[in-house]
Formats: structure tokens, sequence, C-alpha cells
């Protein structure tokens, strides 16, 4: 068998865990040194390989590229950019196989969500179009947690633990304090689309009068009414409320209840903030006074409180990328596959199935009256947040490494 | 010796680790048995007292006062209530002896901030005042770290760890994003009056370009101009900017900056968050797009984070608090004191030079640009985050206790 190079990019809005995965596929065609020659990693994402801007990831120590496993967010850059179709920009995609064969790359692997996958699957089939062999295996990560066939994205597992933590974490201190002061607390989290990061916080709430009282959903158009009279029964009751909120809750006329209510001192509505808007409205109505918290980047970088489950498999996922590619599969993801043993393994999913297909979360994962998780939410998520797998840590500081990133010498002008 | 009871409250915001100083309390009483009774608490902190709604910890297990160890906030309940002086309130202070009247109470421990240590000495006073002998011993408490003669305040170790581990987790994201889309990402946190948590974000800029790169302090007024400058400064040549922002932070008007830009659909000026009033500045200015992120309540109950030096000082506090008082110490506090090794112990500092005397960041803390830390700064503040202390998990959650707070029965009508 011949030996080619391999490209590897990381794509979209980056991980807690998305160099875990980095870290699978390049520990693994490491191993096979007689298939895969060097790995080139783009520099930020897919827009490395179209301006010929390849990261030689050969030249970093293996102790570096083990480090990747427990270092947050994407070590060769990441970028926000589709690729159009074959017929909208022929040229794009001629650049990308120029850079490819310059470079003699015949291996693609490509991590990052629905968008991304469309991208490889686009790249497999250039492939045939354009008649230069490459093979396409996409590597699966979002925190949305929208993608099909795969139980979950990595990625997804360590958001879901940090919030159900944190929520947890900030219901006990309300606690303290409600008698004579602060009796709200919300915790906006991401999913501007999905509440499978709100439906997270549920988690915490294990018994009777645990935080969050209350989770709000983007799938469930906010009932201003209902919602109020909720809040104050739960203090009447507890003596105090914990909400999480998605970013994308929106009202019953379908608007972002963000961007509903707050404008600037020129009087532009103010972008983001569902949490300050939840809380001045229960404090306008209930007198309550509030705290509030935005988690944001926090979230999706907190690989100090990653989940192992989500960590491992991002790495599974990684190294069956190569393992595919090396099988001779094109246009797949692996896939992960819950086993009835609550354990987890890896499947082959096609990128026809994957690409373009959103996952929405089951409305029966959702109570009836639309302000918490199911039973059958809770078995769904609560294996994906079992572990804890922390970094190292040195001066009270975690260790994340940040490689040298040596640009490949261009061949193209 | 004659075996009297204690009373234990908790006062003011809590923290990751002022349930360490209660367990260091109690632990350290049920040692004592010959001299200190029951170790009764103040529901909701003093007004506990003076409502005589005392909780008897007694009935608590060995493990679940052991358990308070790695639970963050106020397992007791706080409060936010100063006593007047005793001429201004003269009945308060009676209920308040009588009620360690009728439940025997002659050890008194409060745990909290400056303000707490003003009601712990009064107190002490009327011990003398109303005849009545109360041992009266302070237990430091504060994030705000503003306590004076101790080194730093529990509580403080850990929000400061906190915000250091998240600035540097969001400062790999945004680096990773920077090329196509988010370039500025805001944190904001506690520190109203205060620089010294927004200080401890700069911990995390270890290496040239490390993020923090900017940090807005409440004691430096706010220069729109030269700031913006830095922040353009810092994009072009690092590629984004990562930037801490103190609650506190004013303008040269000393007006907050989070009540000078939003309003809400009313036109009231929106409460909070200088965090996406500085984002949408730069925005505006700049154009670069944003994120931002306002921890609130997270960072002081981050206990899965907390650091271990603050556990241990929290926890030491509380012990010698008892020991003070079992010597016949009357009036004073345990506090912290820095050794030569980089260590800490614990020495006595008289209450009447606590009370009322805040500690403030010194100014050659913060670079002569007021726009970051010094090399005093990081001296002072790295010994104070070193160490993990992670809690104990189950089912990929912390294990915080919640405990029975069986309460006394009333003896006073």
């Amino acid at each position: 068998m011949t030996v080619y190079n391999a490209f590897y990019a990381q794509s979209g809005g980056v991980t807690a865990v998305i160099n875990a995965s980095a870290c699978g596929v390049i520990e693994t065609a490491r191993q096979h040194g007689d298939k895969i020659g060097k790995v080139y990693a783009g520099r930020n994402g897919i827009i490395g390989a179209l301006n010929e801007d390849l990261i030689d990831t050969s030249l970093e120590s293996a102790e570096a590229i083990a480090a990747l496993r427990h270092t947050p967010s994407g070590a060769f850059g990441s970028c926000r950019y589709k690729l159009k179709s074959l017929e909208a920009n022929r040229a794009e995609y001629e650049k990308l196989i120029a850079v490819f064969k310059a470079h003699d790359i015949r291996y693609f692997f490509y991590n990052g969500g629905g968008d991304s996958a469309d991208t490889c699957l686009k790249v497999s089939q250039l492939s045939e179009a354009l008649g230069y062999p490459i093979t396409a295996v996409h590597v699966p990560k979002t925190v949305d947690n929208d993608l099909p066939i795969t139980d979950f994205c990595p990625g997804f597992g360590s958001v879901a633990k940090y919030v159900a933590v944190s929520i947890r974490e900030a219901g006990f201190d309300v606690a303290s304090m409600a008698a004579t002061s602060t009796k709200i607390f919300v915790l906006e989290v991401m999913g501007r689309h999905a509440g499978w990061i709100a439906a997270a916080g549920g988690l915490a709430a294990e018994a009777e009068g645990d935080a969050p009282h209350i989770i709000l959903f983007p799938e469930i158009p906010f009932e201003r009414e209902a919602f109020l009279k909720r809040v104050d029964e739960c203090v009447k009751k507890h003596g105090y409320c914990a909400i999480v909120a998605s970013e994308g809750l929106k009202n019953e006329e379908g608007k972002f209840m963000a961007e509903a209510g707050t404008r600037d001192a020129f009087g532009h509505a103010q972008l983001g903030g569902v949490a300050p808007v939840i809380a001045q409205m229960i404090k306008d109505a209930l007198g309550y006074k509030y705290h509030w918290a935005v988690a944001d980047y926090l979230q999706r970088a907190a690989r100090h409180i990653a989940s192992k489950v989500d960590v491992d498999m991002a790495y599974a996922t990684g190294k069956a990328a190569v393992e595919f590619a090396l099988a001779g599969k094109h246009a797949v993801m692996p896939a992960i596959r819950r086993l009835p043993d609550g354990g987890f393994d890896i499947i082959e999913a096609p990128l026809s199935q994957v690409a373009n297909v959103e996952k929405f979360m089951p409305r029966e994962f959702i109570t009836e009256d639309g302000l918490h998780i199911t039973q059958a939410c809770r078995d769904y998520l609560s294996p994906l947040i079992q572990g804890e797998d922390y970094p190292p840590y040195a001066n009270g500081l975690p260790q994340y490494v940040k490689l040298k990133n040596v640009a490949v010498a261009k061949k193209l002008v």
C-alpha cells in the first residue's frame, strides 16, 4: 500500500473535547505510518486547505499530541465557513483538489457538525467528479447534539455536565440567600434552536425541591402567566426558584425573548441575554430579588469539568475515523451507539444520511407543562455526563497545550 | 469547666468554602464535649438567633458534618442583616441575650465579612454591657477579600481559581474562533468596589499573548479611547482579545458602566451587565464580533473547582475559632498568615482592628496603564489558588450535602 498524507480540520464552534478527537486522529494515524504519511491540519479549518495554509502536525511531539486530549478549543483554529455546491463554486473545489494533489493528500478528516458533514460529503463527491481519489471521513462534534444516527455528539456531554454542575451549585447558593435576599436565579445556556443543553441542567434536580425548578426550552413558546405562576408557587414552597433558560427561548409570536426587551442607549435592540429579561420580568411581576448568569463560552470550553464519557467518545470517534479510512470506507462518519450495559461503542454512519439532517429533542423529553424534563430525558442524558476526566494542573491552573503549528511550505502560487 | 452550648451562624453572601469553616467549627467543638455542649446554628444567620430559630447540629451525623467540607453555600442559611448599635436598638440585643440565656449558649461564632465582624464585636461588647458572659469569635469569610490583618479571606481563593480557570478556557476558545468569527470575549466577574476577583483572572496570563489581555478594575476609571486602542492592538497582534471586567467598573464620572448603557423596553435603566456594555462598545467602535459571559453566583458557588488552599484555610479558621474560644480568647478572629515557604498558618486578630476596616487592593498590584496586574499582584495571588480539592461525584454530579436542620424547641414565647 502506498503512503499518502492526511488532511484534518476543525469546523464551527469549538468544544471542550474536539481536540480529543484530533488526538485520536493523529495518534492513530501515527500508528499506521505504513499507510498514512503526515497529518496536515488546516489552519483555521477548511480555509487552511483553500489557502494552502497547512500545519505539519508531524513536528509536534508525542507529548504535545497526547496533551490535546485534555485541552479544550480547536488547537489548529476553526472556522465558520460552508462550501457551496459544486455547481455554484467549482473553482473553490478545484483549489481544494489542487492543494490536496500538491501535498499528496488522499485522506480527508473533517471534524464538525451538520454543516461540516455536508462539506465532507461534498468533498467525497468531488473526489469522483474531479477524478482525484480522496477518502473522506467525518468526525462528529457539536455541543448542539443535533447530528442524526449517533447517540450523542462529542462536545455535548461536557457542556451537559458543566450546566448540571453549575445550576446545582448556584441552586445551593440561592437557597442559602433566599430568606432575606436573592430568591430567583436564572442561568442562561446555549441552544439557539434546540433545548438539549438546557435539558441537561435538569439532571441536577434529582430530588423534590432540587434546582433547577424550571427549564425554559426554545421548543416551547414562552407563556408569561403560566411561567410567573410557577415561579411564585416555587418560591412559596421552596423559598427560592432556580431557572435554566435557553438563549433561544421564543415568545408566542416566535420572536427571541433576548431581543424582545432591552435596547441600548441609542435605541438599538440589545443582542443576547435572555436571562436578564426573564429575571427582570419576575422582579416586575412578583417583586423577588434576582441574580442571573450567562455561561456563554465558559460552558463549551470547560474542560476542567469535562465528562469522561464525552472525552472518551471524542477520542474514539477520531480513532475510528482513521481506521474507517484505512479500511477503505468512504463518505462515512463514526457514530456513537449506546449499549444495553450503559456503555458506548462506535458504528458506521453513511454521510448521505448525516448531512443536512437535524436531530431534534423529542417532545416526550419535555414534561407536559413544558417546564422541565421527563424521566425518558434523564435516561437519555445521564450516561453522557458520567465520570470526571481532570486535566493536569500546575501552579493552580490547568495545563492546556499550545502547539507549535508550523506551516507546511506552500507548493502552489 | 462547666459545659455550655455554642451558637454558630453564617452571614452575608455565601461562598464555595464557608461550609468548610462550619465543618471546622462543629468537628472541633465535638472533640471538646467536656467544654462545649451542643452547637446550635442560626437558621438564616443572626436572624435565627433573634427569632429563636435554632438548628440542633448535634442531630447531624459525623458523615454529614464532614461532607460540609466539600459542600458550597451556607448549609444553615445566611442573611443580609446588620445589627444596629446597642444604643439604637437595645431591644434587639436584649432578645439575643434572652435567647442565649434560654439555650445556655456562651460561645458565639459568627462566620462572615466586615459587617459580621462588626456584629461579632458588638455581641462581645454586649456581653459586658448586659452582664451575660459570651465568648465571641469571628470566623472570616468573604469573596471580596477585604478583611484586614488576615492575608486573605476564605472564599476568595476559590473564586480566584474559578475566574482564572474560566478565562483561560474561554481564551483558548476565542483563539480558535477568531479567524472568521468571534474576536472579543468579555467575562464579567464580581467586585462592586474592589478588583481582587478581576485581578485573579490575570493569573491565567502566564506567557506573552495569553488570555486575559485586559482587566478592567473598579479602582481604575474607565477610559474609552485608551481601552479601545488597546483592544484593537491586541486583536491585530494576537488575533483576538479576552477581557475580564469587574461588575463595579465605573466611568470617569464615577458612574457604574453597567447602568450607563442599556434600558429595557419601558426605558428603565437595566440592572447589571457591564460585559454586554463593553462588548457592544467594541463592536460599535471596531466592528469585531463578540461573546460575553456573566459568571455571577457560579463563581462563588463553584466548589467543583475550589482551591485546596482556600478549603484548608476555611476549615482551619473554623477550627481555630473554637480553640481560641476554649483558650478564653474573646472578641478575636483567626487570621491567615502567609509563611516564607509559601504556606499559611493561623494567628489571632483583635476584632476591634477588624470591624469596619476595609482592605483595598494596593495600587501597585495594577499596572501603570491600569489594564492588568503586576508581578507583585501575581506573587500575592498565586499561592491562594494552589491545589484542587474535588468533591465526590455520583451519577456524574458532585454530591453536596443537605442537612436535616432540625429546629431546637423554643423556650421563649
